[in-house]
């Protein structure tokens, strides 16, 4: 671990902390207190123990924990979800994307991650502030590179054409879905976040006259098993909901020959 | 649609039919046939006409539908579980990562597509035949570059050390805990994927007792709302289980100083 | 078994068969044939084998399998649903239910089975042909005589007053929102079935107006286990949708003195 | 409501709070008290104000309400598995059940709720104290005349021969599966509930090897959807876990003839 790493702190008790490493800083918690200098340089795998003695080991966060230390500007996409996600709106390197609302930028980080090093992401928001936050957290990921933040609102204007893909993480996706199907080449993706079936609803009857096709709406439930040896079970409580994933693709509309 | 290219028919009625394009070759359905010389040329998303007039649309098939066009010599993984498979392994483009078995290599292919163009897939089978069927999948997918293909036993021995992440797909995944934990970097993941609960438990146990921690099992659940105006609700029938995923992170096995 | 009676037929590959003993028959099936002459007089959980050789167990059936031997004139209600009915419309020896409609008389038997012997049922169907029916199966199943049925709309009339409950089953429940406060006790439960959400919705939205209460729209997923020692699992396949269920209580429209 | 009476309220905020009327308390909330001696005489459906002006509805508990408000002695049968069981097990007015433990009684005042006024539930328990609670709680809700609580250990004696069910909710049911078989008429049922997965394989192997017939082994998951037009979703938390429910059929242990 180095001074000024984000490390991830696996407690004893099972708790998950996220931590800057800066020497001379303790990190304080219900079990104890850490110093943080004796973090540094300690490889990662490593076991520290608190002032009162509770063992917890050290681990650099993976990327969906790195990405979901944001200030909760806006509602977050889910890790269950972003899975899902790519696979759906067929996001690979070198895809070309545009996003909107750009929100906390936890969804344009995650969809920069998968489409670097040679694709890139327009990601449109409707508001100065969040693309100075998001900005600041596609800085801290190593990922700005691959982002054009735009001040913008999709629903009236998306410049880029010919893209891969189009992600909607905004309240009113069906007003945005004739700009998408100009963005989008032939057989892209729309890809629409939304928490409400009504919302759902609105958009899959406005993608089915816009000239989409192959349209599902989808949601994805993550089950945890409590796995011990003579005491399995499902764990006792789930997220039931976070949102749900509709995507289609753009067909042609002219008639055929 | 190019000649020899493989495309994606989407049938009036709703059906899926992924079909190489074969100049003065027909595509024979329930639906009627289609003339596939009468393809070549068309812009993705263009609509044909069978022979009994039904209106079909022609795409390109989303990487995770090609992928899936496979001799089904082994059980397959699913796509909803491929997205959950990356993020948790924490896979990005550049890592390196071992896999087995290879199986049908479908998901050899996925993590491939993920890694790319930076990472490597070491991907063990102990069957020649599974090894030669998935290289022949991994050319066809323009993946074959990112792949190494080896033929052994990963409960015997992995060559590689220092891999970012270790991805199971085998009947005893707990006989290959302790090679997988000194092929894993130090907080790298080791995921596996199992169908069934004695499986995971195995699993499990031998990992607390092998050094590994943040284990945790899941399983992912994808759930279609059928979306019509007035007459929404969720799809009748779903697949209620493909696999069990667990995943858990290398540590070091000193003991604190 | 006696002669005439309705049987369960366990085959030996896990089929159910509920099949009518008359002497002198044989019921076929692809496991071989069986007498059904040599069933009478059996005791239940026998077995008896086929002409091809394969074992089959004679039960009687369950309450709620008899209670699906019925011709499928209509949307059937699903077992896994029954008892959550039963509970949330707080339904018990004594009780007074007002039903709509009949349709096949799977509910209506089903209420009528808890409500007996004291309470009684009044089922509305606006078909005379669901009705006879209805009568004929209610007769069968021996549950005819805590039943009054009822020729008649719900959304225009319900005779009874002071009612424990309404149990809803039709197109349109929030048109006999209305007319099921009238009916009900204070106090009393509404309950409606429903299929899509945007029927759900209107219901629910018009009982709030109507002066209910205590509204909840739930529903319900039976997942089953397949259960072998060491390859223990979910089943691959479950059923993701029947209906929603939508209960509420009845409160006096009075304001608080 | 009468003084003496439990009642419901249904506080502004959506809480629900269970409370017995005694004229001169008062019930204090979050959201203000109200006098109980207010609420005595009111019909049921009545709104109260509290002192601060909050607006609460006051209602009779449904059964299944009223049957959870006992000591938490031991973990609880939840009502989304209630109706299951009742289903499940073929329990009806005048089926005579054997139940194993009492425990708090819930289980066993919601068995004996629907085999009245000419059933009989048999509820054995190796507590004495358990035994004594659930009887105060039986005689509460009016239930007592129709079960007999007995001190003792299913898994060494049940004294009831010819019994229509027995109900299982023990930490080791396949200890008690031969008794329960002895117990069982032919075609009777056997059903037993338990939290873990180890638990639900060693019974239903237990049940193969017994002459047990028609096993399954089911989980029941409710899901509850937030109704608001125009904002309609699932609710974001849900119980992922309560327990599995058994059961199987007693065959015939004698080969055919």
């Amino acid at each position: 671990m180095l001074e000024g790493e984000v490390v991830l702190f696996l407690t004893e008790k099972g708790k998950r902390h996220l931590v800057q490493v800066v020497e001379g800083k303790r990190f304080h918690s219900e079990e104890g207190y850490v110093d943080l200098s004796s973090v540094v340089g300690l490889p990662y795998g490593s076991s520290v123990r608190t002032n009162i003695g509770c063992t917890w080991f050290v681990l650099f966060p993976k990327f969906v924990e790195d990405l979901m230390k944001v200030p909760r500007v806006t509602q977050i996409v889910y890790p269950k979800d972003l899975g899902a996600i790519v696979v759906m709106a067929d996001i690979h390197t070198g895809s070309r994307v545009v996003e909107a609302g750009t929100g906390s930028g936890v969804l344009t980080a995650s969809i920069a991650s998968y489409v670097r090093p040679t694709g890139e992401v327009y990601s449109y928001d409707v508001s100065e502030r969040n693309i100075a936050a998001a900005t600041a957290q596609l800085a801290r990921l190593g990922l700005l590179r691959y982002v054009k933040l735009k001040h913008g609102d999709v629903t009236s204007r998306i410049d880029e054409l010919d893209v891969d893909a189009v992600i909607l993480d905004i309240p009113t996706p069906w007003l945005a879905v004739s700009k998408a199907h100009q963005s989008l080449s032939a057989g892209g993706t729309l890809l629409s976040l939304s928490p409400t079936i009504e919302q759902v609803v609105e958009t899959v009857e406005t993608m089915k006259e816009t000239g989409f096709i192959d349209i599902e709406s989808i949601e994805i439930l993550l089950r945890r098993l409590r796995v011990r040896r003579g005491m399995t079970r499902p764990e006792h409580i789930m997220r039931a909901h976070t949102t749900y994933i509709t995507s289609g693709r753009k067909a042609l509309k002219s008639a055929p020959g």
